[in-house]
């Protein structure tokens, strides 16, 4: 076996180009192994395998420095350079991340996990190189489906003006996550047509040089193109076509599906049973029902960007939808302002991504939709302790930073028709920009009567008690609920539970008729204190003696977190929470 | 006069062209007039007077809906469309402002400051129509400058995907605010002096159609293209190359200091007496700073997003700098990643932009630059109730956006002395991305000893007092200072008075140590209180019998305020606050 000899880039600059072709099968085999076992990402790597072998091959790593791009295409990158154990053995397979992590390797230069920061990455590594007399080589290495956003794209053009040496490596697999949006991919497609030479060719249009090869797939090939595109001393674009999921039968024919995969059964590519969660989808009702609002109102319109599966928008609603759904691909500012544009030409727009990608429209939402008090409609997912958990994808920091933006009401329903009846009002209304970040875990039955209208603002009480009232946000409901019963178990005392359901504006008649009867408010924060929800009560009561025990995350970066573990540490579950209560009444 | 008769754009139809011709001068005359005595925008707009009259005599506004990018180019729309007293009339200057304002007008369709959103808001309102079976035209209006920014490219590509009517009308006068940046600048050199003609064609690159008109300040010719560009069933680019500061000799020659003007002298050009500020400028001693390191160590970058003036670096410090200066153009994602590429491979890099723009790096500063700790220096300027007062020019949410990223230090810096060592620790220490608030309103000299080393924190007191703690934050510590001075006046106690100087953290010895002898903490918060630092100091003592008053502004957003008033209003100026302190205890 090839793979036995490789530890580092350096031992395959030893091999013949035929022993690079058996590795590249071998490294296949041992990815498409470890897929069916070990949840990830499966196509984008399949198809970049041969890439990452000739890159390794053509240069002098980790002195010559390699960005990937969301570094999802990355496990082949990990295999050469030191991790191939967590390919190549079940045991092992969790001692690397999903993505790029230089606390993992100095072969990693950054941790990655949105799209399209690789040029600018590169832009200002080699800049700093040319300021201070370094010889590496920079290399981007970008998908075409990150190209479309916009800082990529901006990158694209700040490159075009750099006067040394930059290679970027457009990896274009004719994907993004699902099928690419927007007209430059009529570009590359004419690109990849006429073997680069068709005309109107958008790298040029950036003042960049550029080189094409077809065979993106051939070790070979690549290295030969590599070879020449190292020996520019300026910007220029190496243009390969690759194959998504190559060798993965399932994964060449249903590219969608498996950009990411659960693990599955290596004959039939079904998803393995255990994995097969029972319980309600927030995404497939969330899709049901917009389809059949839509049906009834043509001012309807759905938009996302580039995620499409966390609202169960899947290639058969998507056709279902037609006109009224519009993917932008990976553009959240486009996705924001866009929708600010149909609003207010009487659409009734709603925006989907998850809560870590939202970050890139805060000035859209700002700026387009809060001071033009336009009804727009946003729904995350992940804007939880319960959602993602990698660094580079938490929904922890979603509410701190909403909650700077005026008129925005941010929504964290508990309950299922809670969220339904919510979302029918905020298309309804016209006064504000909504966001509502969707239930996360198990979907719960509605515990008090469905409101018709939320704003302004009415706090939910399930039920009125005394002493300690009990705020548990959004996701976090069940757990305050059984926390406050564990506590009336405890003390024999009924705290006062509460549904805020809003995050952004606080109930100022319902905390000032707490003071008649209780002495502490307790309030469960899904996310950091920091900006959030619990600080604007604990402000509230500020100059009163009401006492206020915030319960959530320190303002930190939390990765691969263990839930329960975590929650427990910031006395957040449904045991320790009584515990704190306890100390501090 | 032909402008007498023209009291909406109706009126322009009736008009010959001989009329239009006339009509152009008469308002370029009565812009001109009123540049002198009004500070304002002047180079965009003596620059669109044609065009405009073209636009409102070729579509059917407000039926056809007309977006302006940034739209500080539409003084002579505003002049069109019924608002012409506000520049015809010294004494009715100040009814309109500066900016596009449906409150303002219903040809009016946003309000709007920041660049770059214009391709997208008219996606959105082209969408609405095809989903709603309207027949108005749509048009975005979009300058050169803008055009850099990743939301216009964004949406270069998504509108080149679209299927019915949407125009895009690039308004290329060869300017940004100051010169463009990026290779894309390359190619439209190359359009316009081919008249259309030449290769890589960025627009067509993106899937649209494209039109090239050279004579940009001639109505007749406008007239045409604009009836050709209209009769398009699909999006189209229609170029049209402008002179920035036509008819004024000063801003054509200088179009960098005349894109917005103080008032002027008509004769020389020269800024009235009146507005020629005594006093330091905050921006120019930062340039020389800066440049001072640089010369000293070639590792310092300094970076900015095409907001040259804030920071001091006009064309005499750019040149000075060389190759340790980069303007990336309106791009402050680019920016911001690039600035962490810069300190990843070893440089020292210092971005400048303006408060409300550095919203559109949000996501940039917390993935690229706070979850990677690298050590990258952001300095803004109006981050304070005291700077910009549009609404869409806000620094007053900055903090509590920024508040909301782990590992990001966030300075507010009171006096000069302590400004300038922070500036240097930050390009100097190794571990955190830092942003620095540059202090706004009157330079102040130090009134403790200046810090070497500013994190971990620890507040600075001036001094100890007892009973009541004022905490006088970044560019309001003059007005917590003569609070403390008036409150001791009228009761003969000394309050302590705190520089906390760091935003984002707690001094937390400080604050147990103040629950010795003092009963009041009293904030004085330059921005909303939502997500600032008086809620995290309230929550600090949530538990406590510490009082903490906080004073700052509701999460609202303000336009043109009075900011003498405002102060007022929330007990922020040092006679109200010490009545709410009083009333307090």
């Amino acid at each position: 076996m090839v793979l036995e000899r490789i530890n580092s880039p350096e031992d395959l600059k030893q091999c013949s180009m035929g022993d690079l072709n058996t590795l590249a099968g071998e490294m296949r085999n041992f990815l498409i192994e470890r897929a069916s076992k070990h949840m990830g990402h499966v196509g984008p790597d399949l198809g970049f395998v041969e890439a990452t072998i000739a890159l390794h091959r053509v240069f002098d790593t980790p002195k010559d420095k390699i960005v990937f791009d969301v570094s999802h295409q990355t496990y082949p990158h990990k295999m050469l350079t030191g991790r191939k154990k967590a390919y190549m053995e079940e045991a092992s397979y969790d001692e690397v991340g999903p993505y790029t992590d230089p606390k993992e390797s100095p072969y990693d230069l950054f941790s990655i996990g949105h799209t399209s920061t690789s040029i600018d990455l590169a832009i200002g590594l080699a800049k700093a190189r040319d300021l201070l007399s370094g010889t590496e080589k920079v290399v981007a290495v970008i998908g075409d489906g990150s190209l479309s956003g916009g800082m990529a794209l901006e990158g694209l053009s700040i490159a075009g003006e750099q006067e040394s040496q930059l290679l970027i490596i457009l990896n274009d697999n004719e994907m993004s996550i699902a099928e690419n949006h927007g007209g430059m991919y009529k570009g590359l497609k004419r690109l990849r047509e006429s073997n680069g030479q068709a005309e109107d060719n958008l790298f040029r249009a950036m003042g960049l040089e550029y080189l094409y090869e077809e065979q993106g797939n051939d070790v070979e090939s690549l290295v030969k193109a590599l070879e020449k595109a190292k020996s520019y001393e300026k910007p220029v674009v190496l243009h390969i076509h690759t194959a998504k999921g190559k060798g993965l039968k399932f994964a060449e024919e249903d590219k969608e599906s498996w950009h990411w995969h659960l693990p599955f059964h290596l004959e039939t590519g079904k998803t393995r049973e255990e994995y097969n969660f029972p319980g309600e989808d927030i995404g497939e009702l969330t899709a049901e029902f917009l389809l059949a609002k839509m049906k009834k109102d043509p001012a309807v319109l759905v938009i996302t960007a580039g995620v499409l599966g966390g609202m169960g928008f899947y290639a058969k609603q998507r056709k279902e939808a037609g006109k009224q759904f519009v993917d932008v691909g990976i553009a959240e500012q486009t996705g924001v302002t866009l929708a600010c544009g149909a609003a207010k030409n009487g659409a009734k727009p709603v925006f989907f991504t998850s809560a870590t990608f939202l970050q890139r429209a805060y000035d859209q939402i700002s700026h387009d939709a809060a001071i033009n008090s336009l009804p727009i409609t946003m729904v995350v997912n992940s804007a939880s302790i319960l959602g993602m958990r990698d660094k580079t994808h938490l929904g922890l920091y979603l509410l701190a930073m909403a909650n700077s933006i005026p008129n925005l009401l941010i929504f964290a329903p508990a309950f299922k028709g809670e969220y339904f009846s919510l979302l029918d009002w905020a298309l309804e209304q016209q006064e504000h920009p909504v966001l509502i970040f969707a239930p996360e875990g198990n979907v719960l039955e509605d515990e008090a009567p469905v409101k018709k209208s939320f704003f302004p603002v009415s706090y939910q009480e399930i039920p009125r008690g005394k002493k300690v009232a009990i705020f548990a946000t959004g996701s976090l409901y069940e757990e305050g609920r059984e926390g406050a019963k564990n506590f009336e178990k405890k003390t024999g005392i009924k705290p006062s539970l509460i549904n805020p359901g809003i995050l952004s504006h606080l109930d100022k008649a319902y905390l000032e008729n707490l003071e008649k009867d209780h002495e502490l408010v307790v309030v469960l924060e899904d996310g950091i204190l920091s900006g959030g929800f619990a600080e604007k009560i604990a402000s509230f009561y500020s100059l009163k003696p009401m006492k206020v025990l915030s319960l959530g995350l320190e303002k930190e970066f939390y990765d691969e977190y263990d839930l329960e573990a975590l929650m427990k540490e910031y006395h957040m579950d449904r045991e320790s929470m009584v515990e704190r209560i306890l100390e501090v009444l």
